[in-house]
C-alpha cells in the first residue's frame, strides 16, 4: 500500500468535523484505536509487534534481540486540532517502505522494526517525547506517573485506564543500545524545504530550546473606579512580555535565501520566540488583574543566540515600574545533533538532498542525546504550517519520501556493518 | 450593634485563609449563610423578612404594602476574592442605623425596609445586578435562566439547588413604584474621598460604561519551526490591544486635583479601559495560537470621551497585518444619574458632603434607570482599592457612615411628603 494509502486508512480517527483537525492525545480513545491500527497493519505485513515497559510498539521484521537493528518509525498522538501528518507520515512511511522492501526481495542482515513512540507532543500531560525520554533515562518514572492532564487525571490513571501498568515504566538502555540506527522520517514544520524547492530534505540538528514560566503579578482593582496613573496592572506587563518577545526573536529570525545549499544551516541564523500560553487571575471583565503568567517558547541556532535573546526580553520588563515579575525555566535543551556520518550518507544516497536543522522536538533528538545513531528525513509542507488542521504534505512529495525512506532502508539492512 | 460590629459577625463567612479575600459568589454555600444572617439580624431588630420572586430580600419596618417606602441596603455577594466592605458595608450600616432610629425614638410616617440584592458582582453567571435588573424589568427571566456559570450550572439550576423556584422572575413594577427613595450606602471604590479628604460622600451619577469582546484570529502554526517573518500571532494582536486600550484611556484620565469642590465632578475628566480578562486557544506553549479572545472594559466621564476613546483603540489595531479581528459590544450603559434633588439634599443635610460620581455599577443606578428616586453616599477607602482583599474602611469612618444614614433615613421617614 502507498503512504497516502496508509494515511488514508486513519483520516477518519479522532478528526474535528469543524475544523478538520484532529484531537489524538495520548492515551484517548482515538489513540488507541490508532494503536490498534498499527499492530493490525504490522501484522498485515508480517511483523511481530511488541508493547514495552513504556508503551511505545515495535514491529518486528527479524530478530528483536539482534543487535545492530535498524529502527524506522515516529509517533501516532497529536497536539490538540492538529494534522494527520506530523507523527502519523512517519509511520504510514515506514509501512510502504518495508512493505516495497518485501516486493524487492531484499534480505536484510539485521533486524528492522517499525517503532512507534507514545505520547511525543505531549498535548495531554504537558511533556514531550515521554515514550522515548522514559526509554532514554531521562525522564524519572515517579515524575511522569504524577503528570496531570487539564481534567485533572493522572498519567498513571490514564495509563491504568487504557489497561496498562504504571509500575513498569522505566528506562531502557539495553534495547536502545541494540540500536544501530535510527531513521525518523517526519512532515517539515516549517519553509525550508518550500524555498530550497525540494520534496525532501535530511535534518541535522534540532534547535537549542526551552520554555520559560513569566509571572508578573500587580494589584488586583476595580476596572471602573481605579484611575489610569494609580493603576499596576499585570496584564500590561504580560502585552510587553508578548511585544519583547516578537521584536527580539524577529531582530535575530534572519532566514538563508532561496536556493539554500548542501552545508547544514546550523552556521546560520535563527531565532524563535512564542507567547502561546497565558493564564490570568482572577480572569474577570470588570477587574484589574491580580497575576498574570505567561509562557515563553524561545528556540535559536546556537546557545549564544538564545541566551543574548532571553536577555534582551528580561531587560525589557524590568522597566516596568509596580509589577514583580519572576522568570523561572521549565526546561532547556541543548542543541542535538544528529549523527553527521548518518546524515551525510543519508544526503548522499537521496541524490545530494538539502540538509537542514529543525525548531521542532523530536524523539530522534530525544534518542540522538543518548547516543542512538540517529537521522531525520523531512518532507516538504505546501503551507509550512504544521499544528494545525492546515499543515498538508503533497501525495507525490509523500510517495517520494516513502520511496527514498525504502532506499535508505534498503542500504542501512544489505551493508556489511553500520558502525563506521 | 455598630456597623463594624454586624461586619465582624461576617468576617469568616466564604473567607479564603491564604489570601484574605472573601468567596460569595451567588446561590454558593456562603451567599447562602449571609442570607440566613440578613434574616436573623433583622429579625432581632423587629424587622419583617420578605423575599421576593426574584430571590431580592426586604425586612421590613412599618407596612410593607403603604405607599412611599424608604429604602436603603446594597447587596451581600462579592467577586472572587474580593472584600469584606462592597457589598455587606450598606447592609450593615442599615442594621444599625435602624437601631439608632430606635433607639432615637424617631415615628416614621411611612414604612422602611433594608433591602439586600441578589447577585449583584455578577461574578458566578457574568451578568451583574441580576436582582435588580430581573425587579427592573430590564433583564428578561428566560435570559437569566440560561446564564451559566463556570461550571457549567445554569442561573435556573442553582436556583433549584438552593431550593427557589426559577419559575417565577419577572419585572415588580408596582414594588417598585411604592419606593418613595432608595439610599444605597457603599465603600468608595476609587480615591476620591482621600483626595478630598472626607470620610463619606454623595453619590451624583455612574459613568457611562460597557463590555466589548474582540476575537483576534491568526495562524496556528508551530512555535519553534515557523520563522517570525511568516507568522500572524494573534497574541501579538491581543498585546496591542492591551497596551491601546492602556494608552487611550490614560491620556484622558485627567483626576481633579485634591480639594474638590461640591459641584459634581461629571464636568471634569474621567476614562478608564481595562483588559481584564483572555482567552486563547488553544493555548499551548509550543503552539503560535490560532485565536485570542480579549474582553475591554471601558468607562468615561461622557458619551462623546467613551466613543473617542474606543475608536481610537480600534484604530490601532487596524494596523496589524495578517489578523482578522472584530470587535462586539457585549453591553453598554449610558449615564445613570441619581435623583438630583435627593441628592442634593442628602449632601446639605451631612454637613456639605462632597458630591462625586463613580466608574462603578451599583443596583442604585438600575434603580435610578427605571425612574425610583435614588442617592448614593460613599465611605471612603484608604487603600483606593476593591474587588481585592486589600479594599478597606476605617472603622471610625464606617461608623460616620452609619450615623449619616440614620440621619438622612429619620429625615426621610418624618418628612410631611417625600415627593418635591
Amino acid at each position: 500500500m502507498s503512504v497516502t494509502g496508509h494515511l488514508d486508512d486513519i483520516a477518519s480517527v479522532g478528526r474535528d468535523g469543524d475544523s478538520g483537525g484532529y484531537h489524538r492525545l495520548a492515551w484517548t480513545a482515538p489513540d488507541l484505536t490508532l494503536r490498534e491500527w498499527f499492530v493490525g497493519t504490522s501484522e498485515g505485513l508480517g511483523l511481530d509487534v511488541e508493547t514495552d515497559r513504556n508503551g511505545n510498539m515495535w514491529a518486528w521484521w527479524g530478530d528483536a534481540s539482534a543487535g545492530d537493528a535498524v529502527i524506522t518509525g515516529s509517533h501516532l498522538d497529536s497536539v490538540p486540532d492538529g494534522g494527520n501528518y506530523d507523527g502519523p507520515l512517519g509511520i504510514a512511511s515506514a509501512f510502504a517502505a518495508v512493505a516495497d522492501l518485501q516486493h524487492r526481495g531484499v534480505q536484510p542482515q539485521r533486524p528492522l522494526a517499525v517503532a512507534c513512540f507514545t505520547d511525543e507532543e505531549g498535548g495531554r500531560f504537558g511533556v514531550a517525547c515521554i515514550g522515548s525520554r522514559l526509554a532514554a533515562g531521562v525522564l524519572p518514572p515517579e515524575r511522569a506517573l504524577a503528570l496531570r492532564d487539564a481534567d485533572g487525571i493522572t498519567f498513571a490513571e490514564a495509563l491504568t485506564s487504557a489497561g496498562r501498568d504504571p509500575r513498569v515504566l522505566g528506562a531502557e538502555p539495553e534495547r536502545l543500545a541494540r540500536i544501530g540506527a535510527f531513521i525518523e522520517l517526519h512532515v517539515e514544520q516549517g519553509r525550508g524545504l518550500i524555498d530550497l524547492d525540494a520534496p525532501i530534505g535530511v535534518g541535522t540538528a534540532i534547535l537549542p530550546h526551552g520554555r520559560w514560566r513569566v509571572d508578573i503579578q500587580g494589584d488586583a482593582n476595580h476596572a471602573g473606579t481605579t484611575r489610569m496613573s494609580d493603576r499596576h496592572d499585570p496584564m500590561v506587563g504580560f502585552a510587553h512580555l508578548v511585544l519583547a518577545a516578537q521584536r527580539e526573536a524577529a531582530m535575530r529570525d534572519c532566514a538563508p535565501g532561496p536556493g539554500g545549499s548542501a552545508e547544514p544551516p546550523l552556521s546560520g541564523h535563527a531565532a524563535r520566540a512564542t507567547v502561546g500560553k497565558v493564564r490570568c487571575l482572577p480572569n474577570a471583565v470588570n477587574a484589574i488583574p491580580a497575576e498574570v503568567t505567561g509562557w515563553l517558547d524561545a528556540r535559536a541556532e546556537d546557545e549564544a543566540t538564545l541566551d543574548a535573546m532571553l536577555e534582551a526580553i528580561g531587560r525589557d520588563l524590568l522597566n516596568l515600574p509596580g509589577l514583580h515579575m519572576t522568570i523561572a525555566m521549565e526546561s532547556r535543551t541543548p542543541a542535538q545533533h544528529f549523527d553527521p556520518t548518518l546524515s551525510r550518507s543519508l544526503a548522499a544516497s537521496l541524490g545530494d538532498a538539502p540538509l537542514l536543522a529543525t525548531g521542532a522536538g523530536h524523539d530522534a533528538g530525544v534518542l540522538a542525546e543518548v547516543g542512538v545513531p540517529t537521522a531525520m528525513i523531512f518532507v516538504r509542507n505546501p503551507t509550512g504550517i504544521s499544528h494545525s488542521p492546515e499543515e498538508h504534505a503533497e501525495d507525490a512529495d509523500c510517495e517520494t519520501g516513502g520511496t527514498a525512506l525504502a532506499d535508505v532502508l534498503a542500504e542501512l539492512l544489505t551493508a556489511d556493518t553500520l558502525r563506521q
